[in-house]
Order: structure tokens, then C-alpha cells, then sequence
């Protein structure tokens, strides 16, 4: 890559939004792109386990200058009534990315097969790439490693490298 | 669990409900959860293979008390033009967990690659949990059996352990 | 199969639409199809990425007879954002089959984990299937081949092999 990769993430949790748990999961995402992909961290935030919320902060972010790269996600991706990232992310993506998660998945299934308890999606909006993962610290941090030797070249992409899409 | 899970069995298959053919794979699938499981079956039924009619019977089991943690489907995931149970599933659920599946058709490959010819999808209407098996008995109990060790887990969220979704 | 299967490529490029480029990819496509699965290919044809151009030509050549047994496209599978095949099979495919291209990933993935970069679907309309391919000419090859063994079965299915559906 040609310029570091700006990338974004947003923690989805009721209990940190509401101050009752300390939101772990995010700054460890933050330190992971920093070292591992050079990253610039351009936003963070933390919104409730709403559907609409969430949306709605993907949809800005992916959108209003400056959008970043890569917006990574952090909970709401379980199997309980309120884990509605995944919800949210379809609702806002134009091109889904079902790959990436997969992937992921395969790689940390030989650690944990729960990985495929993870209903986490990925997808772009124009040339932001967005990717859901696990709540938990571990969880998070698991997922995106295994598939950060990936991620260069997808951005690359997405940013439009001139002689990629002409085959 | 604290209690043992409530499990419904639904055959789809023209032939079953026409008296064609004797239905072998949903009593086998009853007979692994309550073993397996130590499942409470509450409810079995057997509908032709048309999408409107398998829909209304997975969401009233869904939604009317008593409901079932769990639903499994047996046949009608196959590329025929009359396989539509993962259309019909796909209408009624409000969360999708492709990773089931995925999860179901990695380990059954092993023994046949033909594991993924099936097109069955898994979600969630609420807090029951719908996955689609294959109409074979050896398919249905296979893929089931690939995904046993997982399914109290499942269930447990879907329930709301109230720890779990506090991260 | 009884008798040989009909296939129909479509080649989704802007440069080899506007003759920038000259279609490697479509032509190797249908050389496999020939000699590894006897198929008579029975339509080629190359369209610019274009979302509504794609899902018309798709459309057209599965209903209008000689209908072919199975459509592949090549290209338009990654995440540029004028990368669109997959969207414009998802707008016309009756029933989604994301277990083919899960079991081309899988068996590509030992060659290169980049195959899971491609978005390609796969899914069918009465009974013909469309497989999405990548578009550079290994990665169409690689992925068309690591199917073809399964691919006899599925189109058998798919014509209606009349002991089939009935389990």
C-alpha cells in the first residue's frame, strides 16, 4: 500500500454505552491496526445495541469525509435477540463480502470451533470495507488477526489500484 | 441447561405427506436429540414441499407457547425446483446464522463433499433457533450429529443467560 | 447424465467489452467444460460491468430456449466498486446455492487463501445453474475445477432425475 490504511471502529455494546463495563475490545482492535497494518485510527465509538444506531454510524462514517478505509466492528454479532450488528451492517452495505467471514472463521476454528457461533457479516459501501467481530476481547482480537495478511491487498482494491480490475 | 431443551421436528417432503413414503428422518432426529440432548420433543408435523405452507408452520411454532428452543426441517434443501425449505425459512427468520451451516457442512465433508450440495440455511425467530437438516435420514442425522457438541451452547444464549450478552 | 450438459459463459469485463483487452478466461472455460464434462457449450457472450446488463443477459439465456443446463460467468466477483456479477445473480436467481461456492473456496484455499476474496454466488433459476467465477483466467480455471466432479450430480438434480426428490 501506498499510504497507510485509515480505518475506523466502533464498539457495539449496551453495557459499555451505558457505563457499566469498560470497552476492552475496541482500543485492543486500535493497538492491532496500528502496529500490525500502520494504520492511522481516523474514529471510535461506542453505540448501543440498537439497530438503527448502528446503521446510521456505519452509513456516516463510510460517507462523510474523512471516511476511513476499513471500519471494523466490535459485538452484537451473538445469537441473542439484542445482537443486531449484522442486522444493521446488511441494512447499509451495498456489496456483501461473505469471503472474508469465512475465511476468518476457518482459520480461528482450529483454536475454537464457537468461532462459527459468530454471525458477523462483511461488506463495502463504495471503497470502505466494513467487517463484523466477536464482542468479546479475545474474540475480537482472534478474528481480526487471522485474517490481517489479507486485509493490504483488500484495501488495495477497494482503493482502486488502476491495473487491478482491469483483469 | 439448566433445563433440558424443547426440540420440534418438521418434515418437508411431497412423497411423507401424501402417503407415499414412510418419514424415517424426523423420528431419527427425535430419537438423537432426546438421547443426545436430553430433549423434550414437543411438537412433529409433516408438509408438502410448498413455501407458504412451510413458513406458517415454522413461524406459529415459533411465536404460540409452548415454543421450542429449537426447530430442525428435514428435506426440501436440495436443487430441485420444488426445494424451497430454505426460501420458506429464510422469509420467517429475523436473524441469520450462516455459521451452523457452515460449521455442519465442514465437518460432515470429511465423510462427503456432497455435504454441500445442500442449501439449508439456520437462523432465529426470537429466541428459537431453526436450522435446516438434508431429507436423507443419513444426511439429516449426519449433519445433526456435526454440530451436537455446539447446540447447548446455542441454546443457552438463545435462552439469555444473563451473563452472556455482558461480554 | 444421459446426455451431455449444455453450458453457457458470460465474460463480465469493461476492457474486454470496450476491446481493450482480448477474454482469455471465457474461451478456457468453455475448453474444460468440452472435454472435462462432454458439454456442449451452447452460448458465449461478453458484457461491461453493469449490474442491469448482466441480470438481463442471465435472465434471458435461462429462460429463452436452448436453455443451457449451466451458466459460468468470469469476472466482476472482487470488491471494486464496479465489481457487480454478484449482485446481478442474487437480483435473478430463484434459490441461492452458497455451498458450491463454499466447497470451490475450500478446496481453492490450500493454493491460495485469495480465493476467499472473490464474492462470486452461485444459485438457479427453473433449472439452470449459474456459477460466478473470478475473472483473471487461473482463478476462473482453479475455482471451475474444483467443482467439476461435483457438478455432474448437481445438474442431474437439477433436470429432474425423477427418483430424486423423492428421498
Amino acid at each position: 500500500m501506498n499510504r497507510p490504511p485509515t480505518v475506523a471502529v466502533l464498539t457495539v455494546s449496551d453495557r459499555c454505552f451505558n457505563g457499566e463495563a469498560t470497552d476492552t475490545s475496541g482500543p485492543a482492535l486500535c493497538d492491532i491496526v496500528r502496529v500490525e497494518l500502520n494504520a492511522d485510527v481516523i474514529k471510535t465509538h461506542c453505540v448501543p445495541d440498537e439497530q438503527e444506531h448502528i446503521a446510521d454510524e456505519l452509513l456516516h462514517w463510510a460517507t462523510v469525509e474523512p471516511r476511513p478505509d476499513l471500519i471494523l466492528t466490535t459485538g452484537g454479532t451473538g445469537l441473542a435477540p439484542r445482537d443486531v450488528t449484522p442486522e444493521a451492517t446488511k441494512q447499509v452495505i451495498q456489496r456483501d463480502h461473505p469471503g472474508l467471514i469465512q475465511l476468518m472463521q476457518l482459520r480461528c476454528y482450529e483454536k475454537t470451533p464457537r468461532t462459527f457461533l459468530s454471525r458477523g457479516v462483511a461488506g463495502a459501501i463504495d471503497r470502505t470495507l466494513i467487517i463484523n467481530l466477536p464482542g468479546s476481547k479475545r474474540g475480537a482480537v482472534e478474528s481480526l488477526e487471522a485474517i490481517l495478511d489479507i486485509l493490504p491487498h483488500a484495501i488495495d482494491i477497494l482503493r482502486g489500484d488502476p491495473g487491478d480490475h482491469a483483469r
